[in-house]
């Protein structure tokens, strides 16, 4: 299957959540067995010239790819969590949504001092959440200095947003639009 | 590695979310990468004498594991989402959390009619939540005959209530206490 294919199996749902926006939803490639394979042997290409120690998964739809790359990797998984459900002491930053707020947090135990962290999310769009995971990965120590994604928007600039903060974006699929 | 090593991977939190519960926590199984290639690789061969169409997984902990799962059967995977996640119609069910309520999603048209869904989650405790997803998956046309966990909690007896409502669980790891 090539990115043709896997850009086949994304479904467009109009207006949501809200009136203009083409939803890009990724349940109907998930749920294709060859499309999910095809996806993450596609993200372990993107990743082969770059030095990963281990690979962050943004909470919820990043925990499916991260982990399964992380695996394909032969690597240890990060989990970058919504507020208030790790069990320990951690640190969180908040980030701008497009209504309101979120915040994200990780236990910083889990990092080792200078290891390369790959990121990893379903979806670039303005990067606010890819930004805050990668200034919380650097806070425990890691060297983040690249991120993956499934599926790129360009129009909304995330990519440069990346860029300026020292972090290389690379997609799958781009679709036009927001 | 073996499942005692597996064990000692699970951080063991006292006292989160309420006083007297003892957390069993991931994270630091994730984090290493040997630790959570062998769970994906134990509950692979826990599921190698069922017959599997697709995996399921609860958000948001059990996309790890049922991902993953996913791929190394090469099956395609269903989450259950958390309620408002789903950008399509969607059929849900609400279920008793220790407080307060939640409320499970699933997008039907991912489902073929009688295809065996397999369920995974992280952890069984009272079976609520894979209770709840093993009627949604039903409700779509699925057959949900057997559930995997890395962690179960057998004092609450949650392997008793899926049983009763005509589902096998297995677990990796059991731990005393709640």
């Amino acid at each position: 299957m090539g990115r043709d294919g896997l850009k086949d199996l994304i479904r467009t749902v109009p207006d949501f959540p809200s009136p203009g926006i083409q939803f890009r939803d990724i349940t109907t490639l998930l749920a294709d067995a060859e499309g999910l394979a095809a996806s993450v042997d596609m993200l372990a290409e993107l990743a082969s010239d770059l030095r990963v120690d281990k690979v962050a998964g943004v909470e919820a739809r990043g925990f499916i790819f991260g982990t399964a790359l992380a695996i394909r990797l032969g690597k240890g998984f990060v989990p970058l969590r919504k507020a208030n459900k790790l069990p320990v002491e951690c640190i969180g930053e908040d980030y701008a949504l497009e209504y309101g707020e979120a915040r994200l947090e990780l236990d910083p135990s889990i990092i080792t001092a200078d290891e390369n962290v790959l990121l990893v999310d379903d979806l670039l769009a303005t990067g606010g959440t890819a930004l805050a995971g990668a200034r919380l990965l650097r806070r425990a120590g890691a060297m983040v200095s690249h991120a993956l994604f499934v599926i790129e928007l360009p129009e909304l600039g995330g990519a440069q947003a990346l860029a300026d903060a020292g972090l290389e974006a690379k997609a799958l699929l781009q679709f036009g639009g927001r």
